[in-house]
């Protein structure tokens, strides 16, 4: 039997099926050209310089990241607005590599403090004439942010130590769970509304007003934000199909495994937590799902083995079997390169950011 | 103010204590040599060589690993008694890999079915006679291996094959529960003992009887096991913490994380599940634990976040706090360097095999 070459990569390997991966790059860049908000993909996902690439030609008009080790990656690549949608606490040396960053990319960047504020320009130094800032504002996920009603002296005062701030933002993560994703979207334009009635009333006009995330993005409100940062859309994973925001048929991203163990309706794979990572939010029904098998699921996870259950006979031992991850963003950073299954053979793209985590 | 060198580095970043390293590997290598059990470490815990090193200069016989990729790292760093406690469904590519590594070290290889056993021979060829292979044992985890009562036919028809069947192994992972550790060890004996039976039925002595774990091996019944194989013992983390098989002062690697953000008891570091891992058992009190400080908790972790409630005020913005980890295993294989706070300033270690899945 001639193996195709997919077939002769050994597994365990994450791949990826770039028809779904356009068509979900696409499909985002049409609702926001249509809504008339500006798309600033995560990059944290898919680390990649060339699905990155493909969200810009699409009409993204710049990247999110979450470190600056991520900054230094994309803007090494040539990605030259970029957000750092993060409250960094800069030292000396962190401060030193933004400045570098500044040289050759426009840089966006935010603060939830006035304490960081101030740390910030100190950092940036003559830098900080040309970086934009947003204030983080908690709309509801209780992470990191400002209260929406505190967002004004934090804004002012930010202004007022000599930075030069342009907006607000949130991530409202509390639309990761089930049934709460339009509730998450509200709550999140209530609370952009509100900072934005703040930073006003402070003299301080938010022409910046970004929120977003894969599940709550659909029901993104365009009358008060101006850009969305989904990240989790090319490729989708198991929570979104939980969540109610894709579809198996959307999943572009998946874990190679092989049965290399089978009793009844279970086989264990040789996928495992060092793979798929190793979330699993209290909602999620398993440790990951399996492709094209909506009665599956990822029952226990190892770091080198997934017991999978099936509703009918397990699969043969030597049995490939594609799992969707839970959350693909940390699937990605496990590897170094995704197997692509294009149609004149794999080609292989290097994940650049992995691992970028400071 | 002059910056202590380890001070001078980004965080997150994962370091290593020499000191309690140093004193868990000898800890554990004066147990092997007490109780006359081979000590055989499981290196997908570190993944590093100067670890590697350490252990076999305190007296181990050879190492675990659980994937081709780790033997092929270990192997090519001169490591020469290798046991991939994995049973393995070869391929073309994999049989290849193998019979390399065969070349340079003497191999242990793992079966728990018939036919995995025959293709294990056929993918050898000639390397078969040069490599033991030991049955895996289910000693009531319930993941890979054949139940201790069928370990005689699969042994005899591997023998059958021309492989040469030296031992059973057994993983007792059911004593990864509170309370579970002795009672786990017990069954690991149990099922040891009733596979050997079998073996010696159909006219295979079982040289190697192997069997530990970290949280276990502190029980391993030196009566029937003839080698143990523990992997997190050098490091230590937090689910060690809650078994109840360390204390916090055994722990000897944590991540660097700074405070980015804080609310009264809350702060947030910048230390999320991209240098953590996301693993989190049921029967764990959260997504880690905090150094000297029994009573914080890590309550919420995203990718570039961990949110810690402390049980007085929570530190100051820009504090370095070190987070111990859930599960050390995943948390090293997430770094390409862990920073080692050396007497004489840091130096770093390459996590040798990371992403080394397949």
């Amino acid at each position: 039997m001639t193996l195709r070459p997919l077939d002769a990569i050994d597994t365990p390997f994450l791949c990826v099926d770039p028809a779904i991966l356009d068509r979900n790059i696409a499909k985002r860049a049409e609702h926001a050209r249509s809504t008339g908000l500006a798309l600033r993909p995560h990059a944290k996902t898919h680390k990649c310089l060339e699905i990155a690439r493909r969200q810009i030609d699409s009409g993204a008009t710049g990247l999110t990241v979450a470190t600056i080790g991520e900054a230094e990656v994309f803007g090494d690549a040539g990605f030259d607005d970029l957000f750092i949608a993060y409250p960094l606490w800069l030292t000396d040396s962190k401060s030193r590599r933004l400045r570098s960053i500044a040289d050759r990319a426009r840089l966006t960047l935010a603060i939830d403090s006035v304490d960081g504020a101030r740390r910030l320009f100190d950092g940036l130094g003559a830098a900080a004439s040309a970086v934009d800032v947003l204030v983080e504002i908690d709309s509801g996920h209780h992470r990191t942010g400002v209260a929406p009603a505190d967002a004004g002296p934090v804004a002012r005062a930010a202004a007022d130590a000599g930075l030069r701030v342009t907006g607000v933002f949130t991530f409202p993560g509390h639309g990761y769970s089930p049934g709460d994703r339009v509730a998450a979207a509200i709550g999140e334009s209530t609370a952009i509304a509100c900072a934005t009635d703040e930073l006003r009333s402070v003299g301080i006009e938010p022409v910046v007003r970004s929120g977003g995330s894969t599940p709550t993005v659909a029901a993104a409100d365009a009358g008060v934000l101006t850009e969305i940062r989904p990240g989790v859309y090319p490729f989708n994973d198991a929570q979104q199909i939980e969540l109610g925001s894709c579809d198996f048929d959307d999943v572009a991203l998946t874990a190679i495994g092989t049965v290399v163990h089978r009793r009844d309706r279970v086989a264990i794979l040789d996928a495992g937590s060092k793979i798929l990572g190793a979330d699993k939010a209290a909602w999620a029904t398993g440790f990951g799902r399996i492709a094209n098998d909506p009665h599956a699921r990822v029952t226990a996870l190892s770091e080198h083995h997934a017991t999978v259950e099936f509703a009918g006979s397990a699969p043969d031992l030597g049995t490939r079997v594609c799992v969707i991850p839970n959350h693909v963003c940390n699937a990605v950073n496990l590897v170094d390169e995704l197997v692509v299954d294009a149609d004149d053979g794999p080609v292989r793209w290097t994940v650049a950011a992995r691992g970028a985590n400071a």
